[in-house]
């Protein structure tokens, strides 16, 4: 299997790049129908939108469930987060953002680095993240909008709302904690311009922990299920040890052995 | 000068139809510029976002600025609204939407007939609007969304929700008066799909009064205003005239004669 180098390029260069097809239908099947079972049995890291009882993002399914769990460890991710943080690589974080139909709520301008280095202690942004549609996502039920370039600003000062919540329930919610100002938006808008993340459910999408984004709610009577898979390199694991209450093993990876492609534990040879 | 009978028959059908390149830089200039004048002296019919100091919406604007009272009478539109309408027309309404950059709000699905019939008295829907994009409208900064068809559906009986503003302010809040039930609008979307009023400024966008209709807020640094004139036809005019306080001029107008081209009283013969 080759690496898609065009895409390390464009990652490279835009922040962010697209891989169409990367899933089939049987594997999508898989992991929406998980869902329907997280919905019926509440689980730490599942959290709902403000003042409503509809489910904005399930935290660590890959701890719960095995379609999840494999998904982590697909040979083609594995080998494109290696090559983007130039090391080997665990999973950090997964999460499925919901934004359901005619209820999910917009998700404001910010980078997603800045949470690992100031919660995590993640020293470096050689994390990278992968989103994989579970939907199809058009322009009509919330996509994700990219600043182009902008992860070239680096880990960028946030302004910090009033009326966060407090602990890591911040981190996930409509008010995040940490944001990007509409001053600086605006400024990097007029450089990089912005990009719409649509297609078909299966493509995957990869971007940068500085790359900064946003999505406005969903209005529209169709779903919107992303799945997030966050790689950090081995090398560039939290040094700070003493945050398990404040993130727990579903936001923070205790485990940061080394993952290993699913063909090996199912005893296949490259 | 000819209607665009393609566009009418796209009208009848769908419940809108576009035409661009309306307005000449200059023309949309002078009607941006009376924008900044408002907003620095506030008048009736000047609306803000719920908790905020940012107008969310200018109405009546032709009743307190030449640019709009010229717009109103331009020949092009009267002769379309009165094809729409199959009668002479007058003026029921004009208000500019802001959806200012990073701050303008959602406008929930709704239909606009409803609050013309319910508050105004209007007897049928021989009324009809057109938009005109006073600003480029993109993916990115709150573009309409039309379900094609619906107004084929006549005027739904309307979701009330709780906690909606009393009077008027109820009309053209972000928590409307009337909305379309979400039941409803999946059926609807089901049958017609979605489509997004997008288009360069000077675009403009007719459509029928029972067309349903929202929009998501502008997340981006861009604004998106847009000015919306409804022509009634005369025939048509509300029988109930015991309403002057809870529906003031600038939301139904007084003087139902019908309008004349523009041409006519600079003493011009068509």
């Amino acid at each position: 299997m080759s690496i898609d180098q065009h895409g390390v390029t464009q990652f490279r260069e835009n922040g962010f790049f697209i891989q169409n097809d990367i899933l089939a239908p049987a594997d999508l099947q898989q992991l929406v129908e998980a869902l329907d079972v997280f919905a019926k049995d509440p689980l730490p890291g599942h959290v709902k939108e403000k003042n409503s009882n509809v489910y904005r993002a399930f935290h660590g399914c890959h701890l719960y469930n095995q379609a999840y769990s494999d998904l982590v460890r697909r040979p083609e991710f594995l080998q494109i987060a290696r090559e983007l943080v130039n090391d080997d690589v665990y999973l950090h974080q997964l999460k499925v953002n919901l934004k359901q139909a005619f209820s999910g709520e917009t998700w404001p301008w910010h980078q997603d680095y800045i949470y690992w280095r100031n919660e995590d202690k993640v020293p470096t942004n050689a994390i990278v993240s992968v989103m994989i549609f579970l939907d199809d996502i058009t322009e009509f039920n919330g996509p994700l909008f990219f600043i182009p370039r902008s992860h070239k600003s680096g880990c960028i000062e946030p302004k910090i709302p009033e009326g966060a919540p407090a602990g890591w329930e911040g981190n996930v919610s409509a008010s995040l904690t940490y944001q990007v100002s509409d001053e600086l938006v605006t400024a990097l808008v007029d450089k990089g311009g912005l990009f719409s993340a649509k297609g078909k459910k299966g493509t995957a999408v990869w971007f940068d922990g500085n790359i900064v984004h946003a999505s406005p709610p969903n209005i529209s009577p169709s779903q919107r299920r992303i799945a997030i898979l966050t790689y950090n390199a081995v090398s560039n694991a939290p040094r700070d040890e003493n945050l398990s209450e404040r993130r727990p093993d579903f936001l923070n990876a205790r485990d940061r052995s080394p993952l290993h492609e699913l063909w090996y534990e199912l005893g296949v040879t490259a």
